[in-house]
């Protein structure tokens, strides 16, 4: 079957199909937590399901750092390439859109549709680069709460995301408590650990010194493509394992026609995250990269003091999962948080569940992530 | 202390003190494992100790992928810097040299001395470049031996080595089985997982793709060093352990006096990888950085097959010592390495050692380790 060719997509009953993503423009400046202000903000967001008379089935699901607001269905039926958690959200799947109003948006700082700094800055008419201020989680969240707000949404039945999603739903939880009933974090932690923070200074470092970046000021079109795609090369291998990795490449060599250069690829593994570098640049700004990356690692739930006054402003109640399998937000930071939370008194859970998956196992089919996410929505 | 001043270097009792390096140039035509060949081949080395009349004392030492000849003393009296095994290596220290007589070369390939694609060429006059030949770690033992010859050693009582060093042992062990008496082989394993060709790769691409690489042809005073120095930040951490970097960094910050630029170094982790990153290109060449690393990542003890034919070959015994915390070469894959050699019928001895080192801790001072290594050379 060729790839190219055009091909009526087929809708199974239980996804949500057809969809289009909207832009809420809020006209007002929005102030940064840095004091930094844009004079306008635009969020993409979709929304799947309805929003019943009383507004009390809202569920946001917040996105990981390279994610989007296109989190289900398909937005032409000629594409085949299902929204990120398309096996999660939708008719009698564990989101269940027959019974929530779903609502996915791009964060404050990104790329996809969302004012970020690849935006046009209205007063100016040229691209924000790294006149963008400083972002932070809280941004990122006080963003989403203007849309809500937009949506006429005063309390959100749940508040669910994985990775940076995890932590956006933390910070939810902190900053705006009576404004959700419960949450569920996977794959997080209440701040980056030294690695974690390591990890990302470098993919930073490939960005800034292609010499392409030129300050943050390149042409969108001509970018710093090659650092980008090598920090997400390296961002890559970190969202798996290293079981997951052995057990889908191990040390299976690529077949190359033709005449082969010393370097050229030569395993199999070296040409999927070739495929991984390459892919990425045409989908997301380096720029945003570097915001997004950098609001992670500042992030600290309980902002570098204790634990307990922070976590005592917490109403919701809360679901934590941890993955054994990642190692870059290790279960250990995940139960963590739980046990701070028990021991301030508040309602929380943590699961720990075996995938192979690593950090991308929230990401990955699987019947026990399913029913428990579906049970602690509909308890 | 002024670091800039000169200073009148300390040599303890236990230590080598001042050492030189000496170059074996060998006229002979060197051909690879691929075919390929030069016309002469260069091999520096330090040597500590003396060779007994029996020529039935001598160590050798193989270093690990970026580690160098230097493995004790100091090079001039005003250097505080000793060698990167200098604790191990000594009067009375593990590998003790009022007792053995010890060499420790740079590998061929390598760029610290011994040929290498940085190396000019006698045929052209000019640098190798991509025209030195495809590596393996084979090549550089089969160089290796030509030292160990041209110093009148038949047999080597011991070779040891951490890391690629590690493999080295490894494949004397199976390549030239009657010359050594027994091999310590530290944190390695018979052959790279799919992860750790992972990472390789990406420090391969951010080399190759910094413009100023050139296909190789690059001068040497204008190299690519920003890919050169962000290939050397990923890879560190790699070397390190999450609990490691976390009881040495935590989420420390740098204070950095005047105007903060979007995307300075804040964290102290940053600051430390930026250091390593930077000081690394001014001593290593990013060809041979390319060709080490594609020589570890082709390299299988089993060459594909089955390990008993291979290992049927070995004669030495061999200690293997894993480190729990090293998640590069992790303790299974030296474990499992024992385990063919026990079911070959091999003398072979497998220890795991608790440090919190990550890989890099066969190089960090450990009693253990110290007890362990001067046990076996002596038994």
């Amino acid at each position: 079957m060729n790839d190219s060719e055009s091909i009526g997509y087929q809708i199974d009953e239980g996804e949500v199909g057809l969809v289009d993503f909207h832009d809420f423009v809020s006209k007002e400046p929005f102030e940064f937590e840095s004091g930094g202000l844009i004079p306008e903000l635009t969020i993409r967001y979709e929304t799947y399901g309805q929003l019943n008379a009383n507004q009390d089935n809202a569920i946001l699901i917040c996105h990981a750092l390279t994610g989007d607001h296109h989190c289900a269905g398909v937005h032409s039926l000629t594409e085949r390439k299902r929204g990120w958690w398309n096996f999660m959200v939708g008719p009698g799947k564990p989101i269940d859109t027959r019974r929530y109003f779903v609502i996915c948006s791009n964060v404050l700082g990104g790329c996809q549709g969302t004012t970020g700094p690849n935006s046009i800055n209205p007063q100016t008419g040229t691209h924000y680069h790294l006149d963008f201020p400083k972002l932070t989680l809280k941004d990122m969240v006080k963003a989403q709460v203007r849309l809500i707000d937009s949506l006429g949404i005063v309390r959100l039945h749940a508040i669910i995301g994985g990775s940076m999603g995890g932590m956006l739903t933390l910070q939810w939880a902190v900053d705006f408590p009576e404004r959700l009933d419960r949450y569920i974090a996977l794959a997080c932690g209440a701040k980056h650990s030294a690695q974690t923070i390591a990890f990302n200074e470098t993919g930073r470092q490939a960005i800034m010194r292609d010499p392409k970046w030129k300050q943050g000021k390149y042409d969108p079109e001509d970018g710093p493509f090659e650092g980008l795609s090598v920090a997400r090369m390296m961002a890559h291998i970190t969202y798996l394992s290293d079981a997951g990795l052995e057990a889908k490449f191990g040390r299976k060599l690529k077949q190359i026609d033709g005449t082969k250069e010393h370097f050229d690829v030569e395993f199999e593994v070296e040409s999927y995250l070739h495929y991984q570098g390459n892919s990425f640049v045409s989908r997301f700004d380096a720029n945003s990269y570097l915001y997004l990356t950098k609001a992670l690692d500042r992030f600290d739930l309980y902002r570098g003091g204790s634990a307990d006054s922070v976590i005592d402003a917490v109403q919701a109640k809360g679901l934590v999962v941890g993955f054994d399998s990642d190692w870059l937000y290790p279960p250990q930071g995940n139960r963590a948080l739980v046990e701070n939370l028990l021991k301030r008194g508040k309602e929380a859970s943590y699961v720990e569940l075996s995938v192979d998956y690593g950090h991308d196992s929230f990401l990955v089919r699987s019947p026990e992530l399913y029913e428990l996410i579906q049970t602690y929505l509909n308890a």
